[in-house]
Order: structure tokens, then C-alpha cells, then sequence
């Protein structure tokens, strides 16, 4: 069994070094020709799918279009859920990473970034951020909506939303394809691995590298790989590790 | 309870005049431009949906994309059904509209495609265009793919697949968007109004043209009204009718 997993393109806000979180901001160009760059890779490599997940925000919807664009794959079913969301970044969302590290601080910022379990400031109840006062949240319980995430927090939805939707589904044979974000997809890793609290927070995802696992029939891990050039793949996870550091 | 039926915009093939019925062709510029502009009409006239249907074709799924670009609803769910394909063309499929009505006569052409149950040619099973044989149809049960089609034939998979699947919904209150094709639209508006079928062959539906009904609980017709400016939807209703014409 095979699961590839691909983190959404560069966004606006990525690119203005912003946390972004459940902001529900677009591509930038660059992620738009990272998200077509994804799908020609995956083309080229052979891969096809039969199903495929994205989360409810912009940012991975177009990604996964474009993919499927690029591999002519329109046609393809997709789901999306709201379980698959990046983290939530609580008050943090909309303010710039250099900034804050030098408001509150690198380590601050650090742990709030990459603790396991510590979440960043919540939004207040009343904030138009609440994800329950947004359309797009409309179907889901309210209660189940967060103001804040730690990673715990957003594996205590991701993991369990796989286990019920998509892991029945590739143990009917269903090649998956989930297109996501930096967290959810961390979530997931971790998940699948085994990896500890230390061991996830030193995780960094490229955007727009097709990240694939080889699963035996227990779902134990075979093989894993990102697929493309080596150096490029190195160079973006150090790019993603920079952002929360002082520009000063 | 309000439905709304979309026909895709403008294909390459609608611009070129030839007959497409299942051939996977995309948008025309004009195409893009149409979608765009029904997804702002449906903005501004402050439609919203729960739940979008559409074909396993480019030109329909494309223009569904935009509408939900143009409305900020990409995170609604869209279903993907074959059954909601326009009517399969049989051999025609690839053939010049006039070119053809030159070499069958114009009255032949328009027995094709304006008659209730007279399917065009069919396809031989070995021809690349018989839908069994191809990717986007590989989940499908192929003694459901069709070689050819009359109107009546693709009544027989379009309204049962909206009685088995959308109205259902409609009935739990979502509010449902269609996107698909002029036939598949047809077998639908022939249902809804209990059309006879020489009634159902004068109707054109316009492309990129939203088209509301209403229904009481029963599911009787309340009302029925296009979006947009009436010259325009006249003008382009004329010209599908125009189609079949020889141009000698």
C-alpha cells in the first residue's frame, strides 16, 4: 500500500512570513508553479490515484487542482475536510514571524511553533477568526472548532479523521493521495512513524515535494521517500526551519 | 426548496462546431469567461449551496471551479458522477456539425439531435473512444457505458441518478448546485416539467446561464427563471438552436 502525501505550494502569507494558520489566504505564483511542478512530477514518476483528500482551505483545494490538472485527473473524487486544516494558530494568525519573534522573542516563538504541546494565545470567543462564526466552518459542531492548537491538539483530530475515512479506504485497495499543510501532515507523520514530541518538532516539510509511503498490510512503514532533486528538497525544508527566526 | 442548473460554458469544440458528447475537451477563453460570469451573477443575486454535482467532464468540473472561485465556496463538497455526462454522440463524436448535416442532410443531423430516441451511430467496441476502454471510466461497471445515445438513453442514468442520490438531499434541505451539460440538463428539465418529448427537442438551454427552480414538498414546479439579462440568454439560446445547420 502505497499514501503520498503533499504540502500545498508557497502562499502569500508564507511568502510575507506571516502565520497563517486556518487563514483561509490563496497560492502565491510560486506555489502555483510548485503545485504544477508536484503534478508533473507525480505524472512522470507514474503515480496515479484513485481518491484524494485536501483540507477546506484554499491554499491545498488549488494544489490539489492543479495536480490534477497537470495529470489530467479532473476527474478524480475529492474530499475535503476541515480535519485536514493546519494547525490553528490562535491569536497568532495575521502577524508576521520576524516581528513576533522579536516581540516575545525566537525562544517564544520556537515553542509556540514547534512545542508539542503547548498552543499559542487563544483567540477570543467574539473574534471574527472564530472559526464558529465563519461560513465555512458552517456544518461542523461547533464544539468540535478550535481557538488555538497546540500540534497535540491537531493530531488529536488529524489522526483519528485517517483512521476512520482513510485508512478503510486503502485497505480496500484505494491509491490516496492528501494534499494538506506543515501541521497536519507533521500529524500524520509522526502517526505513521512513531516518532516522539522531540523527534516531530525537528520535522520540516517541503511545500509542493510528493512525499510517499510504502505500508504492509499492518501499516507498518516499508519505505519512504520524497520524490525529485535531492538538493532542492533540502533546501526548501531549510527555508520552512528559518521562519521563525529574529530578521534583526 | 431551490435547485439550480448550470450548463458549462463555451467548449473548444462548441467554438469549432463539432460534435463532443463524451470527448474530454476543455473550456474556450469564451468558456472561462461565462463560468466567471455565472459565479458572480450567483454572488451577487446571493445564492449559496450546500452541495455541488457535477460530470466527470473537464468543461463542466472547470466551470464549476470557477463559479466557486468567483463565490468563495471552494471548500464545498462537489460530487463527480458519469451519469451527469452529456449524451454520448456514438460515432459522431469528433464530426463537424456542418459537415455533417452537408453529408447526411440537415434533417438527418437534426433527427440526431433533436430526436427522443434515436441514438446517432454507434461506436465499435475496439474504437479508443468507447468509454469502457478508457481511465476515467475504470471504476465504472462498463455494462453501464453507453456506445452511443438517444435522449431517452440518457434519461434512463440521469434521472434515476437524481432520484436516487440528489433529491434526497434536496429533501434534508441542502441547497444543490448542478453543473453539467445541455442534455443531461434537458433530461432533468423534461422530468421536473413532465415534458412530452417533442416538447423537450425545441428546448435549448443556454450556456453558463444559471437556471432556478423552485418545488413545493412534493416536488411540483413553484417557478422557473433564468439568471441575467434576457437578451443575452435569448441570443444564446439561438445559437445552440443555430448548431445543426448546414452552412452552404
Amino acid at each position: 500500500m502505497k499514501l503520498v502525501l503533499l504540502r500545498h505550494g508557497e502562499s502569500i502569507w508564507n511568502q510575507k512570513n506571516l502565520f497563517t494558520g486556518w487563514t483561509d489566504v490563496d497560492l502565491s505564483e510560486g506555489g502555483l508553479v510548485e503545485a504544477s511542478n508536484a503534478g508533473d512530477l507525480l505524472l512522470s514518476e507514474g503515480y496515479d490515484f484513485d481518491l484524494c483528500y485536501t483540507s477546506f482551505l484554499k491554499r491545498s483545494i488549488h494544489t490539489l487542482n492543479l495536480v490534477l490538472e497537470k495529470m489530467d485527473r479532473q476527474w478524480l473524487p475529492v474530499i475535503k475536510s476541515w480535519e485536514l486544516n493546519e494547525r490553528h494558530y490562535g491569536s497568532l494568525q495575521g502577524l508576521n514571524k520576524s516581528e513576533t519573534a522579536d516581540k516575545f522573542g525566537e525562544q517564544q516563538v520556537h515553542v509556540w511553533r514547534r512545542s508539542f504541546d503547548v498552543p499559542p494565545p487563544s483567540l477570543d470567543l467574539s473574534d471574527q477568526r472564530n472559526p464558529a462564526l465563519q461560513d465555512i466552518y458552517r456544518k461542523v459542531d461547533a464544539s468540535h472548532l478550535p481557538l488555538t492548537e497546540s500540534l497535540k491538539d491537531t493530531i488529536a483530530r488529524t489522526v483519528p479523521y485517517f483512521e476512520e475515512e482513510i485508512k478503510p479506504k486503502m485497505l480496500e485497495g484505494e491509491r490516496v493521495l492528501i494534499v494538506a499543510h506543515g501541521n497536519s501532515l507533521r500529524a500524520l507523520m509522526m502517526y505513521f512513524e512513531g516518532l516522539s514530541p522531540d523527534e516531530i518538532m525537528k520535522i520540516n516539510i517541503p511545500t509542493g515535494i510528493p512525499l510517499v509511503y510504502e505500508f504492509d498490510k499492518d501499516f507498518k512503514v516499508l519505505s519512504k521517500q520524497y520524490l525529485g532533486d535531492a538538493d532542492v528538497i533540502d533546501a526548501k525544508m531549510k527555508k520552512v526551519s528559518n521562519q521563525g527566526k529574529s530578521k534583526k
